[in-house]
């Protein structure tokens, strides 16, 4: 951490800070420039805030220096870190894994016919949602725990895993009970409460980043999992909110290569809700693919003008098809293989 | 809702989309222009998703006509509403109310110091945080409980109501005990297990915009409350995410106006958050006041410098008393004035 | 300036930075964290750019300490500069000023009309767009230099002084014969090579932030203007780009109290552009004076219904009264007035 | 364009919005619905503007179907639009071309030994930077004439074209003296002057997208080209402003197909400006053609760290090499070749 003290500051006001540094037991550096004097931290500053030091007199702004999320650093874990999943599909390393399915499960009917369409393209992990926050409380809010056993079920029968949404902590052990993987929705990022207990549950954690949060933020959420004891996180990019209306979101392409700079976490694209518009989806998910991503996260309705949620940013299988094929084209580019 | 066909659809593609509204329930208007051919939908749109008719084949567009929370509304309700506390204070109306009081309750001496120097200055309403929502896990999280039992004996020695924020569905009834208002943070107002729950709670409703939000999203999120039995809602600015960083957030003062056109609900400022500078607060808070806010949340600490969370935001009490003397007398040129 | 080194930068690397510093004629101060070694920079860092250390070996981020315009800067210039209009009129200082007229001069009897109805409620600076940059190349685009002869001459009939725009390098001279201010509109911010006509024309310039620029970067082109010989400039914030789509624009009223901290040049709020709807322009009017602006920009036309441009977001002159009434009282509470 | 009248909007103001319908000759089909009167035109909407309406009486929004933009529009020009260079380099249909270049034009000697390094991977358009547009007024603005000499002669003995930016109408001439293709920056989107001056000039224009512009404003950028004559537009997404910091911008990668979808213009992507740090350079090219843009901007310098101006986001020659060994392999996939 950098304190940057006002241009008229007084000796009295960075003594202040120079005793506030120590009560923290870090050590202090102080360098006087012309126009300005700066005070360097020495030791971890990761457990204290900015705001400590802004309320003090004279100091004009702070400064952090490490990424302020630990567990989750590349620096602390070097390597790139792999998920298995029981049927043996991996996320991460050299395999690029593509998750499909419906937005919401709908009704045993649905998900079977979605799940044989994607597994017969070679996808292991079938997405479908059982609880689904909506914007509107008069939208379809999902099946709930029979949407769970549904998925569960399908899933079995064609040996595939399953990941799916919690919307909050009361019914985490229930999604764990049934998937494979838990996902925290864009909505719940900064929902900390849920993420302390998911990361609880024992079950690997597919973290979307929300909406209006940074990439920082995005890791310090999923420091919160991977504090709570859980190492089996993944990240996703899914759109931010900018000005533009042309698409729903703005898928952050940039944020794939930051993201498997500053972490070794795998990282998933969900080209579907960053763009909202099925005929936009294969050039996002290739893009992702030719980024690095680790995974993809895709919406499939074997009719989408029927879906109850979502149908306009749903692939049709045949669609489906199409993007696995390219993708894993553009994974043997970049040394890769589409798991 | 407005349907906009692509310029080469077919009739068989307009048939189907005809057919689509009628499976609703709803009346049509076809209206073929030079370019394209549009179709206006009869009937309340509000149940229904845009994304149910974009997902359609020869489908270009869908546009809405009405905004989709429907008891939130100024249409619905006209008349402003007023959420009155046990002790008198009212929000809304010809009031101007100042909440204020400490980020985080830390310990009784602090609440209690905080809590009398803010009632000195007429503020009848307490703020202070007791469950946490913190970016980092390794930040002070919150007294929980213990937390709230202090605003409740502090507030009622001086006759003051309490609002403090909830961030879980499980501590919802806890929190409704001992606060006369649940405050839902920003990063919580898309949790809609939340808002489910508290709408229920028989309390009223403080709804923060969350940082990415949109207006009409924040309706909708108060339309969660409204629709589970709580007509007791104010919404609240505390700044969204832009490009701009020299703030930590940017207040939307365009949203005053505009929430007060569209909604009856009480509207909130909270140039703290916005913020994240106190020097700043009170130019902002006049500003919210002057826009035509209903009320102001104000972060207020006895020595910023020694607080365990948001001290760069906060005011002193002596700052405190200048802003309540200046709005009041800002609200007092728009015929109002500060309860 | 702060150069952080990454966390396995080698001596090499960071004696290579420290020979580029040495190179600039500057000073350095290594200080060695326990994760982190950080470079700090003796001397005045303005002229050399980040990027010149970001490409060095071993470097992870530059931080800058100065803000980049220096005579732009309170730190530079402590007190309020004024600026003086050829009928008295002041912008800056106690005084908080009206510009107020038509979007677009369309006729001379639009122009006496508008004008005439302005003054009558005290308006002593006239706005209207000769030369106007219009999104679309269908748009009315202005009537050019007659436009400029008739803001002239009406003003001068009035007692009025004259802002108007100016969108290119070779229309400097002509509208500095005929406008007491030139402004420089938000598409034209970062066109330097106007900025620096401008600068040197010898007339006060009103420069508008533009709508993807930070406050610093608004300085920075302020300063383009200074350091080609203008003192006499005025920045103004007319609504910055936001994913918010229920306005045209977001007014950043947190930019008013940053900028009166950073600069001494006078701030002008324009809430007509910010909000692009009538209505919605006086609570966002209020808002500006109340959080310490010196100068409103406001869009005035006798039948909005009948404007060319922008009739959406201009307001009658019976609307303009109210507007001048009430933010003359709020003035008052600030110890400010109408000038 | 569609008008949806307020709740309670008279027959009068509904008869006003028709009468001002037909004054601009254009036909009017009125859909009473149960909530809401909407109001379609049938004609060509283009040329009118929304504000036109929204400054009715009783008007509560307008919506407009058509893309403003006609001649730049796909539904306009339906094929593909290929732009070809002297030397045989073409931009557009089946090739991806690659430009590279140093961003400015520093001395004789680093613009060849960039150029020869660049053209040896099979690069065969130059770009580089003689007029700079810099945010500081006090940093290096470019070697202007000279450097549009050195570029020409440099291309010439290589066989390469120029591309170079103009950054002011009266430049306009003597660059497209020398240049093969006129770049408008991103700064300049929205300088309609130079646009239309360039558009005039006679040689294909390279059209930079403006950070805070929308894609529409993009398009109708490129419309002022188009109606001043010049056919040969190519449009640049080059990163847009968000709230995210760990990049310098935020490519919008959803833009691509967009684009592909509304536009037969070239669609060029700049990953240096879109990331502003080399390493993310290639993940981000690859990315872009991945998406199905039809070229990409690079910036090329031997010696990144000792580049005059943007050195932290130049790739090294053999960077570069990479990048196009990949980029060309991810074409391949996509049935299209590196030019």
């Amino acid at each position: 951490m950098v304190i940057v003290m006002e241009a008229g500051a007084s000796d009295e006001q960075l003594a202040a800070v120079l005793s506030k540094i120590e009560s923290f037991g870090l050590g202090s550096h102080v360098s006087r420039g012309e126009e300005r004097t700066i005070v360097g931290l020495i030791g971890d500053e990761r457990p204290f805030e900015d705001t400590a030091f802004e309320a003090l007199g004279g100091v004009e702004r702070v400064v952090r220096i490490l990424h302020p999320a630990k567990l989750a650093s590349r620096d602390f874990h070097p390597a790139d870190r792999v998920i298995r999943f029981p049927n043996g599909a991996m996320l991460g390393g050299e395999h690029v894994l593509v998750m499909a399915g419906p937005c919401a499960v709908e009704s045993a009917e649905q998900l079977r016919e979605t799940a044989e369409a994607v597994a017969a393209h070679g996808v292991r992990v079938l997405r479908g949602g059982a609880f689904k926050p909506r914007t509107s409380p008069y939208s379809f809010q999902g099946l709930g725990e029979k949407g769970l056993a549904l998925l569960r079920e399908t899933a079995d029968d064609l040996d595939m895993a399953v990941v799916t949404e919690v919307v909050s902590p009361q019914d985490v052990a229930i999604v764990a009970d049934h998937a494979d993987m838990l996902q925290i929705g864009a909505r719940n990022m900064a929902n900390y409460e849920l993420l302390k207990v998911a990361g609880a549950a024992g079950k690997p954690v597919l973290l979307k980043r929300g909406l209006g949060s940074t990439i920082d933020e995005l890791l310090q959420a999923a420091e919160y999992v991977l504090a709570h004891g859980n190492e089996h996180v993944a990240v996703c990019e899914r759109g931010i909110r900018t000005f533009e209306t042309a698409t729903r979101f703005t898928l952050d392409i940039n944020a794939v290569p930051v993201l498997k700079q500053l972490t070794s976490l795998p990282v998933v694209i969900d080209p579907s809700h960053a763009t909202g518009h099925a005929p936009l989806v294969p050039a996002v998910a290739r893009a992702g693919v030719a980024a690095g991503a680790d995974g993809l996260l895709l919406e499939v309705h074997p009719r989408p003008a029927e879906a109850l949620s979502d149908g306009a940013q749903s692939l049709t299988p045949a669609q489906l098809g199409t993007v696995v094929d390219e993708v894993g084209r553009i994974a043997d580019v970049l040394g890769r293989r589409i798991a």
